[in-house]
């Protein structure tokens, strides 16, 4: 008989009844009926409900026992009585009675109990976070994140992605966050940047011919803690391919997503197709590059229907230059109290409110009310009502002014008034990919030229867009994947060539020295035969959070860092020795 | 058609003639005969033979391309005359006719050719490590690794085990080399360090009750570079396995190693049963715990041929205490000139040389030559003779005294003898486990108990065997995995139990005070429930360096470093700003 099991918690079912076994595991719960000791023993797997009888020659031993001691037991396996089968169980049609036993390892009385689930403070759970590991949400939620893992990697090889390692010490990059360092000891003086992404790496394995390259990438960026990001450490799918268009990469990385979200989304639909939604379209749409699309809610401009309207706050406007009306339809929610607890809600995020139309039946007719309604007349507010296609019961909401500075608003204003209304679908994946992004944006106030995102994408168009277009209207090939309004990851089709990297940074006023003293490593490599190539990097541990329903990313890390960036259960950081820092040539500066 | 390719340079076959195909690639070699200019067009996965003669409306352009330049190409498949096809290449059957043409990248005089195999400085090639990588025989290394470690892990979760990612920034922990330190901003003057092995994290997880780990691990360590070791960090395929025994984690890993390098050993066999070897047998028949198997040459004692036998060099050395006459049997080495190069081996080995005795025919008999076989006589000759199961042509060579100080050069003499006699057989992988190794060691001057290898492996017999027996007999549940002569890992049974661990170390002169200060953390780990486990961890470079039959462990990594720990692409380490050393708190101390 093997050492310690014949089998896991979870084998046992009907048909080992009568056999003897062996089973070790930890004492989950220890009731004493009547003088029988029922145990619940717990591993990896499941939970066997043992038993032991005072005729038992183990009865003095497992007296003894408590919760979270490791046993090893041996005994019977014996049918349960009819009443007693616990359905949940795979195990519940059996109990082992126990006729040896042994501690494997016994437990001192424990600062947090894995049965049952009561909440502990954060401070204790990450000090125990071996105990806090072993209650089954977060059991489960870390082997969810291992299975989704595997999964990604399996579906990515199988798409033809090969996984290479990238350098962990490597130099500083221009990413934008900032690096954590490491001293050298053979260069004294001189440090290592542990990367916030293999960008670079994952661009020169492209350039070295390598063709479709993935990784599930740690990266690290010392930011400031935030409740959705681990300080420090984290992990993305990181894809990289090349002889790519934009469409090739949403090709190959959608059946991976949807793939993985379909298989451990516990039967969640997944969109079947992601939509593809030109970045100023989701702007006017949704206020936001971050859909929500699970909130079925679609902005639309109204401003003709107030140009020179009774409603002389937005015919006002309108006449000013770049200036809009946008409606957010509320399909129901046609009350005064509800259109007004949103017109709060716009004034309590800075606006100066919204208007609104409601319609109600009258007299058997459809009838607009609000005072919006009066101001602009019948003829008008019928003509808006056709056009955002609403009826008795629903209203609208209007917002005017430059898109700008409403727009923000008026997606938080959407996905409120979405939520409260009932509109958004719970229980579902949405997907979409961003496309179309400008490559550039004028400061407002400065009125100077910058890039809106990321300044290594290539311009859709090429040089000749460069030099022929207004550079406000000049797009890239860059994108966002979005899944229930939340931005799993930017990507891009890469500039691969110098003379076009220099103009797109000539347009926002640096020079061609500049670009070579700052970025001169990748574009050195560019020089000796780029191929085009484009990817992405969607994020594991969001992915992770949004299939585990996760609030928390600390849920879905094994061993996480608490929000100060400390590891509470291995006291890291922790001082260096004398004689540590003498080796990396450094001193620490004291504190005032 | 597709804006680069229809079909990669691997894909077209005589299948596809008359079709018109899209590819794009590096220009591998363009050559003119006649002038028509044929071009290897070579991608990731191929080469395929392109050709453009002067009525080509694309010829103007496909003449100015040189080496490496990234080119799309438009034509029709032909088929090659049958005198032309070219059976070492998939598509040796075809050729395409170039009809358009682009320039995707093109590409400056180049610092390293790609084409062909001339050697290059290591500075060169690691500077221009994407040109280095297109090549051939490294490119191949590359992907060989990536499905090395694929394989390995999809082999490991199909034994049920889940990999889990362990912190990269994390504490100090005692393995016993150099800590790579990374300074906190947030907690200015302390340090996280990188793991030089996921070694407690693993432990931890098997506390929390997750049963069956592994992680393709990033470990850091901060050592003075060597040839085989790659300088800062590297992989290892780490394991570790609750409620076994040291003979489940061997029938957990041997499948896996087995089927990689089956699966990867280009048909080399492959031990079919790894044995198990004790520490103590290996050293006696190998003179080494890391024996080339392959070789089959295996020591013996001959001591009591030469006790008290006319060699008085032997006779006086074995009234010694703790002494030994060992035989290296030389199957073919029958000759004077093979002996005496042996014996001048051992001499600039340090030794005062290597008695020998061969075997030829004299007048149809067997007889013995050698000074030796004349000091101890024809009875003693003939009992080793036998005893060795030599013959004609044989020789045995012999080494005395105190293993401890011959074993070493008895090892090296075996290997060269067995290579020098052609004895050690190539192209194959032989395996064993080496087990049994003892916890204590004696320091010879001092006299000083100390740890032989690992403290916190699981004595062999537990507490019972510390406190009863002689602490040099004690084995440990410790064990390696030995390839073709080479250590891919140690291993072990750990001690998970707190009065076992405190115990094992006051037997070398430790408190108890001193173990809680040193080993805490773990420690209280044990306290609260901790299962048996134990695991290995076998080094990814290692096996990708044997399977690939590669020297250098920079030929098996796709980004190095190079022997001074410098990444001479993107040029770390370098001088950080002011800014950064402020906001970490610290100063770098001026060099003289």
């Amino acid at each position: 008989m093997h050492a310690y099991r014949t089998h896991t918690c979870a084998a046992l079912t009907k048909a080992d009844v009568g056999t003897t076994v062996r089973l070790s595991g930890w004492v989950h719960r220890v009731r004493d009926h009547g003088g029988i000791l029922f145990i619940d023993l717990r591993d990896h797997y499941g939970i066997t409900q043992v038993l032991c009888d005072p005729d038992s020659p183990a009865f003095a031993g497992v007296e003894k026992v408590r919760s979270e001691w490791v046993i090893r037991i041996d005994g019977e396996v014996k049918a349960r009585a009819p009443e007693l089968v616990n359905p949940k169980l795979p195990t519940g049609e059996i109990e082992v009675f126990v006729r040896d036993f042994e501690v494997l390892g016994a437990a001192e009385e424990l600062p947090l109990p894995v049965f049952g689930d009561q909440e502990y403070p954060e401070e204790t759970r990450l000090k125990y976070r071996f105990l806090d590991l072993r209650r089954d949400k977060l059991h489960s939620s870390i082997m969810l994140r291992s299975k989704v893992i595997s999964s990604l990697r399996r579906r990515m090889t199988d798409q033809g992605f090969n996984e290479f390692q990238t350098p962990i010490l490597t130099a500083s990059s221009p990413e934008g966050a900032r690096d954590f360092l490491v001293p050298s000891r053979l260069h004294p003086g001189k440090f290592y940047a542990l990367p916030q992404a293999p960008q670079q790496f994952k661009q020169l394995c492209m350039i070295a011919g390598f063709d479709r390259y993935f990784q599930i990438a740690p990266c690290f960026r010392d930011e400031d803690p935030r409740a959705d990001r681990s300080p420090g450490e984290f992990y993305q799918l990181d894809i990289e391919m090349s002889f790519v268009t934009q469409e090739d990469v949403f090709r190959a990385i959608e059946p991976v997503m949807r793939g993985v979200f379909e298989e451990f989304g516990g039967g969640r639909p997944v969109t079947p197709e992601f939509p593809r939604i030109a970045y100023r379209d989701s702007m006017l749409w949704y206020g936001s590059d971050k859909p929500d699309l699970r909130n079925p809610i679609k902005m639309q401009v109204v401003s003709e229907h107030f140009a020179g309207s009774g409603f002389k706050i937005f015919a006002a406007l309108l006449e000013q230059e770049g200036t809009q009306i946008r409606a957010i339809p509320a399909p129901g929610g046609g009350s005064r109290k509800f259109c007004d607890r949103m017109n709060a809600f716009a004034q309590k995020e800075g606006l100066p409110g919204m208007g609104y139309i409601f319609w109600r039946e009258e007299n058997g007719e459809t009838a607009a009310a609000g005072p919006l309604a009066k101001n602009i007349g019948p003829e008008r507010t019928e003509a808006i009502r056709q056009q955002l296609g609403l009826g008795v019961g629903d209203a609208a909401f209007f917002l005017g002014g430059q898109p700008s500075s409403f727009e923000a608003v008026a997606g938080k204003a959407r996905n409120a008034i979405g939520l409260e209304l009932g509109l958004t679908a719970t229980d579902r994946f949405d997907f979409c990919w961003i496309v179309d992004f400008p490559m550039y944006e004028k400061d407002p106030d400065s009125g100077k030229l910058d890039f809106s995102h990321n300044p290594f994408s290539m311009p859709q168009g090429g040089l000749e867009a460069l030099e022929t277009m207004n550079p406000l209207d000049v797009l890239g090939f860059q994108y966002d994947i979005v899944c229930n309004g939340i931005e799993l990851s930017s990507g891009a089709i890469r500039n691969h060539k110098p003379e076009v990297m220099y103009k797109a940074f000539e347009i926002v006023g640096y020079s061609k020295e500049h670009v070579d003293a700052h970025f001169g490593g990748m574009l050195s490599a560019f020089r000796y035969g780029a191929p085009p190539h484009g990817g992405i990097a969607p994020g594991v541990d969001r992915m992770v959070m949004l299939l585990a329903d996760a609030e928390n990313i600390r849920e879905v890390i094994m061993f996480p860092m608490n929000q100060r960036a400390e590891d509470l259960m291995m006291q890291a950081p922790a001082e260096a020795t004398n004689e540590q820092l003498r080796e990396l040539g450094l001193r620490v500066i004291p504190r005032d």
